[in-house]
């Protein structure tokens, strides 16, 4: 008998199938983990990407006087247009164009922070039941995202012992027809590795063969410390067109303001005027940034003094460096030196450490006896490692290291005499 | 032969369905017009839904300072939890917390302007293949949100005669089991109508009859004429659970800010604990509003002063008020007077303007001639009406209406000569 309009006779109202599969696998490992701290230690996080909440890395105050500005001007109370305001976008044009990868106002899209840049680029690119490239150890977002869209997630290895260079035939493996955007992060959270133009050359190689289009997750560009180089990957591209995702969050220390971009770096016209007009389409859902940090852009970009940027990058290093120095004597621990952004990851050898199952369990018992907290790697789908910030104070960095020395010395084990094949 | 992996062989990058699907029908059919302005006339665009752009209505001094203040503290330049700072929603649940719907900060949630909220309460309630409920006339977005994500769109009529009260019989026609959610627009874009309590009751009682949640945009919430009354849908409902939508962009004149908010009003448990998480883990795709904006947010909703809300209401009254009387008089159009919002319809006779295809063509005249446009309601799935944004200042609002006279007054044809059963 066909049933033609039944109605639901009692309340049953149940979350989405989206809903159900946004998955944060950082929410999920951490809000599983017991975390009681000692007591007696004062709690040092280690965990959080966020440079502001120690207090010791304020932005600039040209950064908040560009604010004041836009505010007192009362002429950013309006709606921007959906892809942002065009003198904004052409001051982020004009702060990234280079010869070899030249922008115009055109070229850039305004987002909510670069989630949002990440959400849209995902988005335009990606069908239900396409697959996209995702590093390994990697920023969750992109997972999180694709799966709650249906689009598959492949993760391809980047390799610790080549200072978390991606295995590149790793990568090529797994393209496939399906495959309809290859993720770099560069430099990476939560490695803090910058990848040589040389590897760059390579990695654009692989997708220009297997004709796969890339977004530049590039949040952390220019953050890396001196002596060391970090072009864009939209420079080195002849052929590959890219789509570059970035904003204020971590080199102007503002994370909570929420201004991202999207520079579309198209090549041959490979992208045309359907990827830029699905952009500006999807652009009109839900509106990007803030009209008065748009306001602020172009000041924020042109008056913020080179010596701002110094000084957070010196810090940076040096900080990295000390927690480095100090990992590296621990028996036990390989940590690996980054270049840039604000992490550094940490090998555990995990068949000297037989009271721990796993990294989870590790950190988690560093925080019951020494209040120290580093991310388990396991939340960027790789065990066996963990994730310092290194943003702290100075002190805090030292304090940690020291702990972290105690704690590895009393469960080191010299030889794994528990240990069988499946451990390692 | 079994093909296992194919890959690419040339480039073929095209927009996703999702960015395809995403249409915006006031951009298709704005884009679509040919507006060239009589150069002897200045322009006056009565199309605009933002409040700001003549500068006759700028916020208020509170408002700024709030923002000033939070700009200063640098308290707020961190990643806000993306359900936004505790503070801040604590301050929301006070503003709108009844004893009929009593509000705690857990029950709101702070996202990128309403747009926002809009989009993750449908995300989070309907699935592909459900259908949702929404007003003709009504505000585009819903629709275009909802294709985008694969949901179906049911339109349910408002009667033009009856002040633009729902047509329930209409409505409760339409709802079938995948009927997952009925959006209700009060105070209304493009009516500004404002339903009284016994509808508003009656509406619910659809809902309840048939177990179908209610989304609420009550953006306009008490923007409403002096002697109006307009209770929140969540106050009227004892068991039909509510989503309502708002936020800072009309009420506070700041529409550009992208602060809004999802105030949870749930009943027996219905949508528990699982809607509420649907909710936080869609908040944590791309997080939400401006760190500033949400810092600010407190001492906006306790200090604005309600002298300033006043004013704001005597002048789109005012100015509601001049334009419905003139556009009375004016033979062939129809104007209905609105109760709240800042917006105005006017049904064309088109029978008497028979020069004239449809709505499209009446307001491109309108502008060609007379440089005065406004938007055509095709662009609310409403034909034969057009809508006027009553923000504008009250010169431009006199003036506007009489060259709108003088244009009908040209064009219109006392009887239907030519007219036959399908023009009707
Ligand atoms: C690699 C990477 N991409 C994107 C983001 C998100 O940036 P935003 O806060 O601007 O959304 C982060 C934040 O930690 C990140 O580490
Ligand atoms: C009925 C209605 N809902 C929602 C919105 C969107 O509000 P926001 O600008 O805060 O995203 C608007 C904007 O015009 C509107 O008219």
């Amino acid at each position: 008998p066909a049933k033609t309009k039944s109605r639901r006779q009692r309340w049953e109202v149940k979350p989405s199938e989206m809903a159900n599969n946004t998955l944060n696998p950082i929410r999920a490992i951490v809000d599983g983990m017991k975390l009681s701290p000692n007591p007696d230690k004062p709690m040092i996080a280690l965990s959080i990407g966020d440079p502001t909440v120690f207090g010791n890395l304020p932005t600039d105050e040209a950064v908040l006087q560009a604010m004041r500005d836009a505010v007192d001007s009362q002429k950013f109370n309006g709606y921007a247009p959906s892809v942002g305001y065009l003198k904004s976008r052409e001051a982020v044009a004009n702060f990234y164009s280079c010869s070899q990868a030249p922008l115009e106002a055109d070229d850039v899209i305004l987002t909510s922070g670069c989630s949002q840049a990440i959400d849209l680029a995902i988005s335009v690119l990606c069908n239900p039941g396409d697959n996209i490239l995702v590093p390994c150890p990697g920023f969750s977002l992109y997972k999180t995202l694709a799966v709650s869209m249906g689009i598959e997630v492949k993760l391809y290895n980047l390799l610790p012992e080549k200072s978390w260079e991606i295995d590149l035939q790793h990568l090529e493996s797994l393209i496939d027809e399906r495959t309809s955007c290859l993720i770099v992060t560069n430099p990476s959270n939560p490695c803090g590795s910058v990848f040589t133009k040389e590897h760059l050359q390579k990695i654009i190689k692989v997708a220009s063969r297997h004709c796969v289009p890339i977004l530049a997750d590039e949040i952390y560009g220019d953050m890396v410390f001196p002596g060391c180089d970090c072009p864009s990957m939209a420079s080195l591209s002849s052929d590959v067109p890219i789509l570059s995702c970035g904003g204020l969050a971590k080199r102007w220390l503002v994370p909570g303001w929420r201004m991202g971009w999207i520079l579309i770096h198209d090549r041959n016209d490979v992208f045309g005027s359907e990827i830029r007009q699905g952009l500006m389409k999807l652009t009109q859902r839900i509106l990007g940034a803030c009209s008065i940090v748009q306001g602020a852009l172009e000041s924020i970009l042109n008056n913020t003094p080179q010596s701002f940027y110094n000084s957070t990058i010196r810090f940076l290093k040096s900080n990295a460096e000390i927690c480095f120095s100090e990992l590296s004597t621990i028996p036990g621990l390989n940590p690996v030196m980054p270049s840039g952004a604000m992490y550094l990851m940490v090998g555990i050898d995990m068949d000297h450490f037989p009271d721990f199952k796993n990294d989870v369990d590790f950190t988690e018992r560093l925080v019951t006896e020494q209040s120290v907290f580093c991310l388990p790697a396991s939340a960027f789908e790789y065990p066996n490692f963990f994730r310092i910030v290194v943003t702290v104070p100075e002190e805090m960095m030292v304090e940690a290291c020291a702990r972290i020395g105690e704690f590895c010395q009393r469960y080191y084990r010299p030889r794994s005499c528990d240990s069988n094949d499946l451990d390692q």
